[in-house]
């Protein structure tokens, strides 16, 4: 697809091309649009209201009313307002048969009951309506700066008004891509509204993770040694709390990429079915399972990185140094632990592996990746490495706290460490999924997932085994 | 494509197109399905031996016999198994001129001699065959957690009924992939068997790797020198031994992805043709070239991360400090050495080099980038920054050895390091390389790949430089 | 897409298919593309000039004389060049009506007005042309080694002889892509000669800027310090200059993402309107901000790679322990220095949080994500986080520098650091940038990009506040 950033010069003319198509409307976009396919080697006819010649339109086009318009050309691209789609009406008689291409966009999602390329289908009958363009962005063809995607959403009722337009979008240098009948047209109309939905609450509940985590670091770590030793460490905010902060977050949402599921097992266990719809925030949970597990991915890679700088920070420098220099004039040197040595080592190694795993998960979602996958290998790679990754995790919280976990009376003000307190969720999730993959209980679930259902009437499902292969 | 994953809302009813479909079968996919469709706005007819409606059925859903069921709708949704087909001959009137869409799967790739679908338009040669939704999980479709791939896989022999059976997997939220006649439902129906077909043989060839190394280290540092100094230092197991082993296998797996273009250029020469197919081991080995490099890529990467967070262990750093101590107790400083610090600063400024290209490489393969290029610049990309790797790669393990090669007599056992072993044939690809592009052999070779073919009748070819503007 | 290569067995025999194709020319790619059809199920009859079948030809295909092939098939694949095309003219008759697939490509882009697959729709007017398989490679087509695009661009007026190319092209286990009417040709034919176009100016200029800074820092760092030291500092060129070179151009390279943007708001600020194109030097550098983009990105990761090797570097653990063995010995020690310690925590934590949004960037600019993401989205990470990205890097380097910065005195032959250049233009952007966001200059370019137009002729224009939402 992306084939055309490099195959397709924006600016080239093509003189020998000389259809010509309407665009009501002289509007921004009517005119962006206008003057790309007059680079393209279309003929343009506006049709306005006014029908004179204004300076705004791009030079060599031509600006006609409405009707005159529309007697030139086949293809009528409709660049107004659905509100003023009312003057359409008296048009009837000239549009008819003619392939009208909505381009409009909505200010809101759902703005209206029906999509306005349905509207203007209903308003129209005798025209064929094209939905298209209206995922394109006016300044975007204006100043060819098409480095998003190039892709124009199609649909319409009419396959061969449809393949019309698909052409006309392709001699533009974008890629048409063909969304079935008019009923996409609404989907299609909220798509160039959305920022992110999927990535919303993923978000909001990172920072709010990161923000209370931060100020938890903060008082335990710098206000309280300000505190009690008059002592500034208020650098530690720079690299020493970020570091501490990012793990834990990372922990907590990755472990929150599992826990639905963990839910979805136990619901499907109680009811006995999978045919009933999960309650809406379990729907919802598990809809952005995939932008959180990106999100505890991104914390991992902070704090992979705030983790590889320490050696080189200053202070860490200036409390090694002061170590080596303080064995140094008690004339005592110490020995090599080799417990501790076990222990630093294999901390930092899961670590290694855990964050090994996660980039490769990440690897698999993205687009292209996953969409060369099966369903089977998809759900290997997701459920098998993505546990494998979570345990590691865990592991590594786990070690790296070693011995110091029950040494509470160290607790400044009886609070904890963040690790520790992140290792809440991570651990409940590991632990149910122990007890579900326990023979007595996986028998029964697989069976729910296949299709058996436990009826309160009794009656008994003979057919679960034999569907299975069907799936 | 990926867009539909925010785009289409997987919950919503469109409760004004109500197009009839029949599903034959009630196991899980068919009611899955079926459910699912309801969601989409779909009137679903169950076509059933008993034709009693079952609490299993989705709400809503009506179930009639096969012939009764068949008479609602124009589309027909075989959800049954192959074995079953047999009563569909009893249909074959009710069925004429139907869309009769196959989705079943079977248990093993290539379980029978003809695909089901094939098997099915011989079966009923007045309906029109469609394959699809074979490829999309019961659960995934239930459960609306379509992270993976949402391409649905069709074919047929009539486009007309394709296309409605694509407006239907449209409709649902799902990408239809046009795969051109029923001939292609074989592929279709082994494409949801598969485990990572191209990935089993690197993959199992790098755990075999691993573990032979991993061995071989662990007996030559932890073994050795507890059987000779009773000093235990087992913890080396948890990051010098796998930062050993991650060079070596990641550094051999390299030389084995250019290892097969060599054999094949020494073949061509030697046969003077390239007509002739290769041997079926070389064949299958240059096919899973891509990926044996990233399974190399990911060994790499974990050698990274473990060098990197060499200083933050807590082995080193007692090292490291009993080293500055040592010096100091004896009171004299060691001087800079010159070229000790140009031998460190350049084995690891090779590693990054080679690293950073060996990450381009990785990111060209993505399907999306190695899409968007044409093949010019993938050979480009692919055989002189692979080969610079290589070269880079090798080179990096051989300034590493530095001087200590030759010193055999320090060899614990007469156990070799294991990075000596590693340069074997990495060095042997690149001395093999070196002789092919001498001029001399580097021409008849190209005029080989370019069609000429040495016969052995002696006829002379004269096309050979004419034709090459024609590939 | 990518599934094929897994899906498509690249060599088992469908020997069910006896559907005859015919080939005219003998060459590498015609025999190539021959057997490679046999192999799929196909008939091939070449059609050569000598009609004797040479060993050359697959075995099991017929050489018949040109007008004796083209009888035996519909289809007729057109292996010779564009120069040769004139012998067709005698064979008007025989491919009246037939589909004629040019698979010809040209030595140079733009070699001939009209693209080769327009010079013989003119030629055989009676004859359905359609230009595919170009973007093929003979070698890649034998070896089966099509790891790269499997992509086969498609275009052509008669829309049935397009789909049954496009049925041939599914079947050798290809993805066709249509790309419209013939007009597409031309590109076509050009994108299998480009080296990546779009690369070629960000690779230069960036090969330009390293080797500056390397010279200057070769210059003040080693050369300087022999001059007047006499001390061989020569290993600072494996890796300390190396780090000095990359964040440098690396932070040039990404401020110069940007100022094409603020030059074209200042332009259009100027003129009054958008819809006056650009000068041509601006256009160009808009087109390959991307490319500029990933070659910053590409020098980030090597900065930070050569970063956290810093305490593994012998030299550098050479100067650390002489700084702690020169503290013993005059028996002093050093307290931590609160504010050196804030000032080396936060420029590191400033470039690894900038480091992150870039790498952020870098991953949507795949293909694949940019393609999944809407205007909305993508402008939203594109210039939000891409100037935070700016803002944060060059925020790094000011912070680095510190105090030192006004410390002229100690310059080498009054040689600045190489930091402190590399500032220049980054300021510049976001200084300009700035200014740019006051409302009161912010306002007018808002209405400009929305397209209002400051008129010398003084109309004033209402129409910019209502058609905003028709974007």
């Amino acid at each position: 697809m992306e084939k055309n950033s490099t195959m397709i010069p924006l600016t080239t003319d093509v003189p020998n091309k000389k259809e010509t198509v309407c665009i009501f409307g002289t509007g921004d976009f009517a005119r962006s649009l206008g003057h790309k396919m007059m680079q393209c080697g279309y003929s343009i006819v506006f049709g306005s209201r006014g029908a004179q010649t204004s300076s705004l339109i791009p030079e060599g086009a031509t600006v006609l009313s409405h009707a005159e318009a529309a007697e030139t050309s086949g293809v009528i691209i409709l660049a107004v307002h659905r509100t003023h789609y009312s003057f359409l009406e008296n048009l009837r008689e000239v549009l008819r048969g003619k392939v009208l291409v909505d381009v409009s966009n909505n200010l809101k999602i759902n703005q209206y009951p029906e999509s306005n390329a349905e509207y203007l289908a209903q308003l129209l009958p005798g025209s064929k309506v094209v939905k298209a363009f209206n995922t394109v962005s006016a300044w975007a063809l204006q100043s060819g700066a098409l480095d998003a995607s190039r892709q124009v959403f199609v649909c319409g009722d009419d396959s061969k008004s449809k393949e019309k337009v698909m052409e006309i979008v392709r001699s533009l240098g974008l890629t048409p891509l063909d969304k079935g009948s008019l009923l996409a047209a609404t989907e299609i109309e909220n798509y160039p509204l959305q920022l992110f939905p999927m990535w919303k609450y993923p978000i909001y509940l990172s920072l709010v993770l990161s923000a209370f985590t931060f100020f938890y670091c903060v008082v335990r770590d710098v206000v309280y040694t300000y505190a009690k030793q008059q002592v500034d460490r208020s650098f530690l905010i720079a690299i020493s709390i970020p570091n501490r902060v990012c793990p834990a977050v990372a922990l907590i949402l990755l472990a929150l990429v599992y826990l639905p599921g963990i839910f979805a097992a136990v619901l499907q266990l109680y009811r006995g079915t999978k045919y009933r719809r999960f309650p809406d925030w379990l729907d919802k949970w598990m809809l952005c399972r995939k932008q959180l597990g990106l999100v505890a991915l991104a914390y991992a890679f902070l704090h992979v990185l705030y983790t590889l700088v320490i050696p080189i920070r200053g202070y860490v420098r200036w409390r090694w140094n002061s170590y080596v220099i303080a064995q140094v004039l008690n004339n005592k040197t110490e020995p090599l632990n080799n417990e501790r040595a076990w222990m630093s080592d294999s901390y930092v190694s899961l670590g290694i592996l855990g964050f090994f795993l996660f980039v490769l998960l990440g690897i698999t979602s993205l687009p292209s990746v996953s969409n060369s996958v099966n369903w089977r290998e998809f759900r290997f790679v997701q459920s098998y490495l993505g546990y494998l990754t979570l345990v590691l995790c865990t592991a590594h919280t786990l070690v790296y706290g070693g011995k110091r976990f029950l040494n509470a009376g160290t607790y400044p003000w009886c609070l904890p460490s963040v690790y520790i307190l992140s290792l809440i969720i991570p651990c409940i999730v590991l632990a149910m999924k122990f007890f579900l993959i326990f023979p007595c209980i996986d028998r029964p679930l697989t069976d729910i997932r296949q299709g058996w259902e436990r009826t309160p009437k009794g009656i008994s499902q003979t057919n679960s085994s034999h569907c299975r292969s069907a799936v």
